[in-house]
Parts: structure tokens; C-alpha cells; sequence
């Protein structure tokens, strides 16, 4: 299987199929950059996420907690949706942004926190 | 059970006897902040690691990517030796490391295998 | 006196009264993270900022300083507010923040005097 | 020429005419910090941006590179802008944008290259 | 008074004469870039720390925790070193590091913590 | 050309023959994450330093910029090197590092600065 094939197939794992839908027929920087996305489909997950030996759930934790204290906000969005996709509950989520208090401190997680309020609320989920 | 002693419980999931023993007997910073280790133990372990609904593979793993993804060496050497006597098999700390390539680049990953490697070849642990 | 009592005792000294009552009245986050707020107050004030052997206002100044040299713009907002309730001076805050251009260059000092400059414009306080 | 017409001087080879006019006649922060447009005229354009021995557009790309690395958004605006001013082409920026991908991750090149299309877009450039 | 002058003048505050006379003697990057010392002394000290509106012990607080918070070791120790010739007590240094905990994380406070005690011990200090 | 050929052949821009040699003979990360080296060779370099519309000297200044911003140190000596081979000479690479200055703050420069004095010192290189 070629690696933007492979790299498709494992994103359904972390993304709903409306979403990865919309997200072939219509790329936000096609004008500009029409690699990026190529390069996250084929390196991120093609390459990378599709690797044996760490369940899907503990990829989408790490990678979560990386954009959390990185402080990338729009990523975050994106990561704990995904993290949801693939099997995190709402709880592990807030356990994990809680772990990092000690680690890189209340401001991020106390931002991060906010963001999945958000989703959690357009999802209807609560945490229990 | 108060704070100190529920921290101290909870370490041993993340931390073996002697080194534990050796760390409660003799306390590296006690001479100008000997309130740092009591921090530690009971804000990041007796409250925050003890907490329910993340097993402790999953906080080992959200840790060792925080500071991995800081930069913070002396960290990474101390927290994926704790990973490891959490469970997680040296396998899955290398995944994940692979796995924030795509997020936090290859210099901090490149950094952090090296000191995982150390610590390895230290434990006479292989990657399989 | 316990950790939550002693901190939001600890708090009065950064934060004005009324914000105090919401903040005790109402939190964000209660439904996805009840303890955040509790940890903010029992370990950051109760435990930390209630330490002796520093002024209040240096204590302010320290964060400030973290929290801008972190680009965390949420939290430059919260924390120059409780800096100016704990005593320090438009003119020292603005003092601390040019203080920093050698040392996390211009980017992150103009946002953050952005952000003073809106919060002493509420305030109708001048720097002086 | 002393150091601030010197810094005026360079910057007209990062800045448009007219924007640097309003620049002149106009200091957003000028009742809280006017010494802060001083230094960054006088110490960034007159000391370093003018020195021999590096070109204009590649002391453009070291600056943006270095914004974006640090994830700040106002700036990643501001100094693209610059360095199409430069002599940057479109190309040459999101070349870069993308070379960045493998040290510093996806999530702040995503960002930058938004930043990047926005600007193209009002200036109706584009990328070939 | 010249800025170099003035520069030198303001760094007699943070630096001792015996050091301060070797750093004018000899410049360790003198034969790549002698004019970064030139603006460490003309910029940093005689622009910014000279400036009026927050005490010394001020400046040096500010300057320590944003070294302290991009995890910068070799400047975490000199400007430690500085903070105490400006006056600042070893008890004041602990207590601002300690403050940090909440908002940048354990680790890169028990970095600086371990290389607080190094220039203690040197020094012959004692924390009360 | 397929992805590793072709990462190879571009190293050759950036990396000398022998040292290039010397790494295809032996990686030191093979008993534990072999494919690193492979995911460097073939993305990195393969996919994106071997695109097109960027001169190689710049892609080499982008990633010099990248990795000082970071703070990482061995990439700073690994990346300085591979500049140089490039084609940056050292008056460049200094001059990049003080452009560096207003907006990362001298600590990082400085550090950046004594690595390159000690590549300039073994390639017997002088800054000119």
C-alpha cells in the first residue's frame, strides 16, 4: 500500500469519516503550500501513526500532551477530537491534562482544559 | 492518609525500593529547599498521580512526552526510568518518542532516544 | 488553618474581593475539572504563595515574568491584574516587561505590553 | 548618522513607505512604553538589521524563522510582511515554512502558513 | 555619559569589580563576535538595566526567572550570581524558584535549584 | 529515485563525504530506533531540503535559526557544521546569530556563538 494510502487508512482511526471526507475534497492551503497536507497524511500517519508496538489511544495521549505544552492552541482542538476518535474518554483526557500540572505548570493545562470544555460540550460528552 | 505518606505509596508504581529508600534518606536539595522533595511528593504524586481514571503506563507516558518535549534532559533520564518500572516496555517509550517526531521535530526526539538508549543499555533492556 | 482556608486568604492579597466572591461562586471549569480551581488555590496559594521570605510584590513580579516568557496570553492578563492589586505600580510593571527585551527578545515583551496597556486603560490607571 | 535615522534607513528596506510613515506619526503603545518603538528602531534596525555581511532577505528568513519557531503570531504577521518587502518571493517563504517541518513539527508551520496565506491573499500574490 | 560608559557603570551593581575587570580584559567570543559583549553592555546595561522606575533587586528577579524559564543553564547561574551582588538574599533566590512551581513545572525549577546551591556552596552561603 | 537515494544525494549538499560515510556505516541509535536515521534521511532530507524554490545556503540559515531558537544544543553544533558545508561562511553564520538577538534574547545567541566558535577553532576557520 502506498504511503498516502496507508496514511488515509490510519487517520480513520483518529478522525471522524465526514471529517476526513471534507478534508480530501477541500484543503485550506491548497493555493499555498498543497504538500503540507500530502506530508501529514503520508509522514504523520502513513509513516509514523501507523506503526506497531504503542496502541492508538497512548499516540493520540502523546500527542496531545506534546501540542498542550507546546502551547499550540488550534492543535489542541484538533488533537483531543482526534484523541476522542480513537477511544480516549472525556475523563482520561482531563486526567492527563491534570497530570501535566506538576510538569509545565497550571497555565497550559488550565487553557487546554478550556478547549476541551468546548468540545466536550459540542459533543455532549461529560466526564465522569 | 495524609498527603506525604499518599505520595510516598504512590512513587512505589513509579519508583523501585532502593532508589525510593535512598531518595527519602538523603535529599540532594535539603540544605536550601528541602520543601521541593515534600512538594513533589505530596502535590505531583500524592495528589495528582494517585488521582483515578488514567492508568499508570498512561501518566508515566503523558509525563516522559511533557519533558521530552521541554527539552528538560535530567528529566527525560528520571521519567523514562520511571516509565519503565510502570510497565511500560522499552518498546512502547521508543513508539512514543517516534511518535512526537511529527509534533516537536527531530532534535528533542533524537536527544531523548539517546538518554532512552543509555538507560536501556544501563538496565540491559532491548527494544523488541 | 487548612490549605484552601490559607489559600484564599493567601489570594485576597492579589486578587480584589468581588472577582474573589465569583471566583469562589462560579468555576469555569467545574463541570469537567472541579479540582483544578481547588489545586490553583490549596498549591499555588495555599502552599506557595503564602511561603514567607519574599514580598508580595516580588512574588507577583515572578510570575508576570513566567508567564510572558511562556507567551501564555491568558495568563499575562490574570497575573499583571494581581500583580497591581499586590501593590506593584504601572510604571514597575511596565519596567519588568523592557527588562526582559534583552533576554526573550521584543516579540513576546510587545505582546505582553499590549496586554498591560488594555488592563491599565480598564483600570484608568497611567504609568508614571 | 546617529542611531535612530539609522534604524529609520534600514527599515525602509523591510518597511512600506506609507507604513512606516503611520508607524512614525502613530505609537500604539505610546503612552505606556514610546521607549519600546525607540529600541526596536534604534537597537533591532540600527544596530543588527544594518550591519555588513548577511543579506536583507536572508536576515528577513533568520527573523521569521525564529518567530515561528517561538509560535508568535503577531509577529510571524509582521515579519512575513517584512520580508515580502525584502525581496522574499511568496515561494521562498513557504520553501522555508516547510523546511522548518522536520525541526520544529507541523502544529506552529500549520500556523504560520495560514498567517502566510492571509497575507498573500490581501497583497494578491501568489505562490509559484 | 556614553552608553558603554553608562553600561559598565550599571553593571558594577550586578557584577563584582574583580569579574567585571576580566570580562573588559577578555572577551571569550572576541575573535568571532566581538560586538555581542559590546551590546550586552551598551543594550542590556546601558539601556535597559540603568533605566529608572524598579530597584535592582527588582531587575535581577525579573532577569533570573525568565532565564530560569526557557530552561537557559549557563545564564541561570550568572545571573543568579548577579542577583546576589545586587543584593538579593539566597533566601529570596529559593523563594523565587519555588514560586515558579506552579507556573513553569518541577523540572526546570530543580534544574535551577541544583545550580543555586553549586554557587551557594561556592560562596560560602547559607538559605535561613 | 526513491525516497532514500534520494535523501542520500541531497545530504551530500550539507553533510562532507566522510562524516556522510561514517553515518550510513554506523548509526548510533540503530539497536533501538533504527528507523530514525532512516525517517531523517528520508524525510528530511529526501522530501523536503531536496525541494525546490529555496537556495540550499537559506534552507541551511531556516534550519541554523530553528534549532538556536530552540535552545538545542547538539543540533546547533550538528547544523552549523552542515551549514558551512553548504556554503554559509562563518561572517554569515555569526551575523545570522546576531540577527538572532532582538528577538530570542542574548542568552540563546551566546550559547549559539560559543558553539560556533568551537567549529570555527577545529575547521581552523576564521570570522572575517
Amino acid at each position: 500500500m502506498d504511503r498516502f494510502k496507508k496514511g488515509l487508512e490510519t487517520m480513520k482511526d483518529y478522525v471522524a469519516d465526514d471529517t476526513l471526507k471534507k478534508m480530501v475534497e477541500s484543503d485550506a492551503l491548497a493555493d499555498i503550500a498543497p504538500d503540507l497536507r500530502k506530508m501529514i497524511i503520508e509522514f504523520a500517519y502513513g509513516d509514523i501513526y501507523s506503526r506497531e508496538g504503542l496502541g492508538k489511544k497512548k499516540r493520540a495521549l502523546v500527542v496531545i500532551t506534546a501540542v498542550v505544552t507546546q502551547g499550540a492552541a488550534p492543535q489542541t482542538k484538533t488533537h483531543i477530537t482526534r484523541g476522542l476518535h480513537a477511544g480516549l474518554t472525556p475523563k482520561e483526557i482531563v486526567e492527563a491534562l491534570l497530570q501535566l500540572v506538576p510538569y509545565i505548570g497550571f497555565p497550559r493545562v488550565q487553557n487546554a482544559l478550556t478547549i476541551a470544555q468546548e468540545i466536550f460540550r459540542e459533543q455532549k460528552l461529560s466526564v465522569k
